[in-house]
């Protein structure tokens, strides 16, 4: 499989690269030292990544910027961070993508526990979250040519211990649990679904 | 109470109007022929809106525009009005809305089934549903002065008829029923909820 990952340089980008690359051909995405560096917070640079990567089978996405912070600078400027990345960067991936991907494709977006598990200073990822979601299950039966859509909400993974103090009592998602997750929508029958790891 | 009701001149906003103001004040607002015309696509409209209305108990949205239409006309800038409509203008009320609203004050924000229930030609609004609902989530933890918020999320009502073609197999939320919705969150304790009349 030709498999485009958006958010490669990331923490579970570079997780998910380095395990799905054993069995498929993987192309990185991130802003910068990736194969084909893109913004995806605008839809020229998007669409330039997509006419550069050519065809592919499967777009999995793990980047997602939002504003975290406390409560105070949370305004209409701040909340932009996850309305034009974690959630129209990743929207514009797949309405832009299926124009690419191949029939029978899959779009696999991230999204995280805090759509439905608020914690403090992370309001604009959990609306954020919830847009991606709510998106996921329409487009998942608008979608043509098999072209199947999902999204993968963990809660925090165990790779990024700097965020622990801010979820307490969540028991971190692990990587395994993540790939696994990511595997379910890249490779099953699923669709329209929010896999929670 | 002293509640601000936005998108007074709706379906909805009608209806809710003449229920409450036989016990409350309400003042009606919306785009244009309501108490004070407001664009809730503009942080500066809102902010003149609440600057006249002065201090109040609660709001409720009814306000939520999104793109309604085929999947292919579906793309960076349609969605935009779901965006700026349906999700930031309630958003911002919210934001903004917290400067001036009383102590134990209230908001209510609308979605709806849409959200989990996807149909055809509504993918922007299952978007914009989410992350509205996200945002109450989050909001809710850290709104203070006791300061709650919620959403209310029907399926089609009764009183438009116009869609149901679009919504096939949904029993139509009574108007009743939707008040009613709106009762528990304005006059309840809850916070933080979707409301599913
Ligand atoms: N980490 C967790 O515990 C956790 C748990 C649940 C959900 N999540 C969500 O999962 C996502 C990924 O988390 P992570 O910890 O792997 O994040 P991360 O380490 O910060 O990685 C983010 C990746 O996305 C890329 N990226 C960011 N903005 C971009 C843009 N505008 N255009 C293109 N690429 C961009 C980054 O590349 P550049 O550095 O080059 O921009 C990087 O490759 C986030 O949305 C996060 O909210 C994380
Ligand atoms: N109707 C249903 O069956 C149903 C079911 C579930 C959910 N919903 C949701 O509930 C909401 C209200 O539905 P409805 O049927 O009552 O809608 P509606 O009849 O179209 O009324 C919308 C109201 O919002 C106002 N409004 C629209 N854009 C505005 C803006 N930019 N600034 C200020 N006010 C604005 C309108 O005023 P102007 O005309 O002056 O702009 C009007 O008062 C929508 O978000 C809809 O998606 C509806």
């Amino acid at each position: 499989m030709k498999i485009i990952l958006v958010g490669a340089t990331g923490t579970m980008g570079t997780y998910l690269a380095g395990t799905l690359e054993k069995e498929h051909e993987i192309i990185r995405v991130a802003s910068k030292g990736s194969d084909i560096d893109t913004d995806i917070t605008s839809v020229a640079s998007i669409e330039k990544m997509f006419l550069k990567a050519g065809h592919f089978d499967a777009l999995i996405s793990t980047a997602g910027p939002t504003f975290v912070g406390p409560w105070k600078k949370l305004n209409n400027e701040t909340f932009r961070q996850g309305v034009e990345g974690k959630m129209m960067g990743q929207i514009n991936l797949v309405l832009i993508g299926q124009k690419y991907i191949n029939p029978q494709g899959s779009f696999t977006l991230i999204t995280g526990a805090l759509t439905h598990d608020p914690q403090i200073n992370f309001a604009n990822a959990s609306a954020a979250n919830g847009a991606v979601e709510g998106f996921v299950r329409g487009a998942a039966i608008e979608l043509g040519n098999g072209i199947r859509i999902n999204a993968v909400s963990p809660t925090v993974i165990e790779n990024s211990p700097q965020y622990f103090p801010y979820f307490p009592g969540e028991i971190p998602t692990t990587m395994k649990q993540l790939e696994y997750a990511f595997r379910k929508s890249l490779f099953g029958s699923v669709t329209g679904k929010v896999i929670r790891p």
